[in-house]
C-alpha cells in the first residue's frame, strides 16, 4: 500500500474512527483500524464484533493494498502533524507515515485476523442532521447508563408516518422528541444503545440515513456508516402517557428557572431534593438541609391551575430545563406522585419535545 | 452583623479567599471563613493555622460586626448570584444572604474559636504583579509535588540589589528566574512553599509586596494578602551552577522544536525518552519503542559546536520549551551526563529565566 492524503481529511477520518469505536479493546486485532487503498479513496475500518465503523477519505493511490495498524496511534500521530499532505506507504513490517521531515512507523498487525466492517441493512429513511443531533442531545442522555438494566441504556427510534420518535428512560425521568422523517420503505422501530446515539450526535452532519433490519441498526452520514447489533426488547412506549389529570400549568422562562434552581439547590438535603410551591403569578424553590442551611427563592411564571406544591431531585429539574434554554418552557404538574412535564410553548419548533420527571417525597421541614 | 455590597466584589473577594486557603479541612471552623464588618468594608479571613489569608471588600455596613460561616457554600451562593446587590444580615443562628427574590441562610459558627489571620511580617521589597506571574508559571511549576521530599516543594524566593531570583527543582530538572526587584530595606532568602505560590500566580495582579520574617512569608497585592509558614532548609544555590563546560549550542525556534517532540513522543519507550542527534544547521528527534514503533523527524537550527547525542524525557523538554514559545530558544548541551540549559536569546527581556534539564540514558536502539 502506498498513498498520499490530505492530512487534515485522514486525520479527521481517523479520529472519528476512533471515537465511534469502543474504548476499550483487550484484542490488539479489534484495536486496529483496517485501510483499504483502492482507486481514489482509502477506506477506514473498525469493528469490535459488535459495533463496526467504516468511513472513506479520497486518496491518491499509488499502489492499492489492505493494512491493520493500531487505530489510536495511528490516529494521534495524524493530528499532531501539521504540514497539507501526507504518505503511507508499507516499509516491511511497518507502515511509515511519511511527511517531508519526519517518518513515524507503526507495526502492522495481521489482517486477515479481522472481522471487518459488514455493509448497512437497507435503508428505512432518513433525518435531518441537525435537527437528530439537537433531539438526541437530549433524549440519549436521559438513557441510563447502568448496564445492568441494558433495556434503560436504549433509546427506542420509531418511525410513524412522516415523524420520527425517540424515546428514552431511566425510570426516574422520560424524553419524548419527534422530528420530520422522509421514510424511503421499511418500517423502522428499534432499540439503539443510546452510548452510539450520544457519540454520533457529536459528529452527524447534513442528511443522516437509518438503516435496520431484524437484528442491526446502521447510522449513515457523509462517507461514515456506523451499524451495531439492537438492544433486545420495547418497553417504552409514547402512546401511553396520558396527560389529561394536569391540573396546574406553568408558563416561565427556562433560564431564570435554572438559575434559580441552581442557586436553591447548593442547600438541597442530601438527596439532591427541593420543593416547588406553586403560588399566584410565581412559584417558589425551596431547599432545607441540617447542615447546609436552607433557601427559598421566588420565580415569576403565569400560574395556571391550583396551588400545589411537589418536590423533585433538583438535577432532574436542570435536565428538563435545558432543552428549553433560551426561551419559556411550559410545565404540566399533575397530582399525586404521577409525573410533571416540561414542553415547549412554541409550536412551530421542528423538534416537539417533551420531558417528564417523577417527584420525590418532600424534603424534611427546617 | 448587617451590610450590603456589590454581589461582584463580595464574590470575587469570597472565592479568591476559598481558592487561597487548603482545600480539605477537616475542621468546620478552620473550613470557616471570618467575616469582619466595620467602618465602610468587610474584611474576609480564613486560616488553616499554618496558611492565612485576608482580604477586604468595600460594603455599606448597617450594624457592625463579626461572624463565621462555611467558606465554600458561602461562596457558591454568591457566586451564584445574578443581582448588583447582596445583603448579608444575621438572622437568629443564621447568616442571611439576602437579594429581592430569594434568602439563603448560611449556619453561625463559632467565630471565638476561629484562630484568626496574623498581619503580614515586615515589607521587604515590591515586585511587578506580570512578571512575577510569568516567572512563576514555570518556576513553581518545576517544583516537586512530592510532600515526603519538602525541601523540593519550595521556591527559593532571594533578593539580591535590584533583582529577585527564584529557583526551584524536582531534581531532575531546575528553573531559575530574574526580575527586577525594588528593595524597600530588610534582606529576602527564603524557601516558600511551591503550591502556594502558583495559586497566588493565578490572582496576583499589579504590584505586589513579599513580607518575610524568620518564621512567616506574607504576599500581598491589591487588598488580598497571604501569608504562610517557610519551609526550612535552603539547598538550592543558584551561584553554584557553572556552565563553562557547554560544547553544543542550538538556536531553534521553540514551538518548532515542542510540536516536533510531541509528535516523536507518541513513538517513546516506555520512559518517555527521546534521542536528539545534533547535525550540521538542524537536529533529529528520534524515539523507539519495540510496541509503538518507531519515529524521527528534523527540525531545522542553527548549530554552532560538535556533534552530540543527548536523551531527554520528552515531558521535560515540553516543559522546558513552554517559557520560551512564540519566539527562539537557545540550548546549550553539556558533555556526559551534566544538565542542558534552556534559555533566551533575548537581553531585553525583564525576566531572564533559564531551564536545566538532565539528560537520560539513551532509549534502546531500534
Amino acid at each position: 500500500m502506498d498513498l498520499t492524503a490530505t492530512t487534515a481529511e485522514l486525520a479527521s477520518a481517523a479520529a472519528e474512527a476512533v471515537r465511534l469505536l469502543p474504548g476499550r479493546v483487550l484484542d490488539p486485532v479489534l484495536a486496529g483500524l483496517l485501510l483499504t487503498a483502492e482507486g481514489d479513496e482509502v477506506m477506514l475500518a473498525g469493528s469490535d464484533r459488535e459495533r463496526a465503523v467504516r468511513l472513506s477519505c479520497s486518496a491518491a493511490v499509488h499502489t492499492s493494498g489492505r493494512v491493520l495498524v493500531p487505530a489510536k496511534p495511528l490516529a494521534e500521530t495524524l493530528r499532531a502533524l501539521d504540514v497539507p499532505m501526507v504518505r503511507l506507504v508499507v516499509e516491511g513490517a511497518r507502515l511509515a507515515v511519511r511527511t517531508p521531515n519526519a517518518r513515524f512507523a507503526l507495526p502492522l498487525l495481521d489482517a486477515d485476523l479481522h472481522p471487518g466492517a459488514p455493509t448497512a441493512p437497507p435503508l428505512a429513511g432518513t433525518v435531518d442532521g441537525k435537527l437528530l443531533v439537537s433531539a438526541l442531545a437530549t433524549v440519549a442522555a436521559t438513557a441510563s447508563r447502568d448496564d445492568a438494566l441494558p433495556l434503560f441504556t436504549g433509546v427506542r427510534v420509531r418511525a410513524d408516518g412522516d415523524r420520527l420518535l425517540l424515546a428514552a428512560s431511566d425510570r426516574y425521568r422520560m424524553a419524548l422528541a419527534s422530528l420530520p422523517w422522509t421514510p424511503t420503505g421499511g418500517s423502522l422501530d428499534a432499540l439503539v444503545p443510546a452510548a452510539l446515539l450520544a457519540e454520533i450526535a457529536k459528529q452527524a452532519r447534513s442528511t443522516v440515513g437509518l438503516h435496520v433490519d431484524q437484528n442491526r441498526v446502521g447510522v449513515a452520514w457523509g462517507s461514515s456508516v456506523v451499524t451495531t447489533a439492537l438492544l433486545d426488547g420495547s418497553f417504552l412506549s409514547e402512546n401511553k402517557i396520558v396527560t389529561s389529570t394536569t391540573d396546574t400549568w406553568l408558563s416561565v422562562d427556562a433560564d431564570a428557572f435554572a438559575a434559580a434552581v441552581r442557586r436553591v439547590a447548593l442547600y438541597a438535603d442530601h438527596r439532591g431534593v427541593l420543593k416547588l410551591e406553586v403560588g399566584d403569578n410565581e412559584f417558589r424553590l425551596r431547599g432545607a438541609d441540617q447542615q447546609a442551611g436552607e433557601a427559598e427563592e421566588t420565580v415569576k411564571a403565569d400560574v395556571d391551575g391550583g396551588r400545589t406544591s411537589p418536590s423533585f431531585q433538583s438535577r432532574f429539574l436542570l435536565d428538563a430545563l435545558r432543552p428549553f434554554a433560551g426561551g419559556q418552557v411550559r410545565v404540566a404538574i399533575q397530582p399525586g406522585m404521577r409525573a410533571t412535564i416540561f414542553s415547549s410553548p412554541d409550536p412551530d419548533n421542528p423538534v416537539d419535545l417533551r420531558y417528564m420527571v417523577a417527584p420525590m417525597r418532600p424534603p424534611a421541614t427546617p
